[in-house]
């Protein structure tokens, strides 16, 4: 099946269902079912199940779900079984909580390089990273061949840095800036911005 | 119109459009059309139309809406005229990017108290708070009456720590622990895990 075939909404959830599952391994889980999993997330058995069987049959009824067979096949489609490398760009804050970030390992990623225009920070270390001039930016991701960064650069700067990494060869980008960010269509863009979720919660505080 | 009546996945966009008008304010601007809005974002102009028509009639065909009215509008809905008050919970890096951050004021938000378990922590100053005894959880959150919380500490504790948020009288957690929470269906927990993101981009990286 084509990977483009399937809905994005679908393959969003999978690294959810993936976390859960190293989560029941941690507690020493081998198997789980559809029902458990759903449990622990939030969405239905039938959901779970809809969404796996758009990448093949990975359980057996009655006997559910081998945890690590299963995590196997959901790090492969999600193309995590490599280590992709991370350019952090913005060493402030949150830049260093980022950078010193133990929860990568193991899921897929490791940040690779800390970019910053300050000159007080560059040159610095941050979480055993030198932090870098911004300056050269495109030049030393390109030379990394690095795809994914993060961005925690200030709002009126990361539309501007944005399409530098754009031109830097990145490919996708989880943005912490509290602006939309106008790229080419090819570029995949997320955003974390947490008081876009606070908002969310507090229309339903009576 | 009853709130209880809103697609919760219309409420899940309000934020973002108010996000969007508050970067078009602070570039000058005093209209804006559901076009240009929807470009911002990345959502069709006809769903940010339909969108706001569960609430009422915010702008005029062919002169588009007013910037300020339709904040004042949204902040209302998503009741972000007050200012929440919020109890951090964790005070790590994360922990201390989040007391430190500028970008609360305005949006309805501040951080109010800061609790951590480790005693080295407890009684140092982050961005201006004395950190507090995990110990004087329920008592402090109640006391002040705060609703919100984030949320920031080690996984393996993050269950345990909702639960006592909850006895506390939380209504709303934000989560940074890369594990689901198993809580009353009351509270509306959310999470912010950027692996998960991440992953979701990597599928698409050829």
């Amino acid at each position: 099946m084509e990977a483009s075939l399937i809905p994005d909404i679908v393959v969003s959830r999978l690294p959810r269902y993936l976390q859960a599952l190293h989560y029941l391994e941690e507690e020493g889980q081998h198997a789980t079912s559809s029902q458990e999993l759903g449990e622990h997330i939030g969405i239905s058995a039938a959901q779970i199940r809809k969404d796996l069987s758009h990448f093949g049959e990975f359980g057996k009824q009655g006997t559910g779900y081998s945890i690590p067979f299963l995590i196997d096949q959901l790090q492969t489609i999600l193309k995590v079984k490599q280590t992709w490398e991370i350019a952090l760009i913005g060493a402030g804050d949150l830049g260093h909580a980022i950078a010193r970030y133990q929860g990568f390992a193991n899921r897929g990623f490791r940040v690779a390089v800390v970019f910053d225009v300050d000159p007080h920070k560059i040159g610095s270390q941050i979480g055993g990273f030198v932090v870098q001039d911004m300056a050269n930016l495109v030049p030393m991701i390109r030379e990394k061949g690095i795809k994914v960064a993060m961005l925690t650069v200030p709002a009126d700067s990361a539309q501007k840095v944005s399409e530098e990494l754009v031109r830097a060869g990145i490919r996708s980008i989880l943005s912490y800036a509290p602006i939309p960010l106008n790229l080419p269509t090819e570029v995949f863009v997320q955003y974390i911005d947490p008081i876009i979720q606070l908002q969310h919660m507090t229309y339903y505080i009576g």
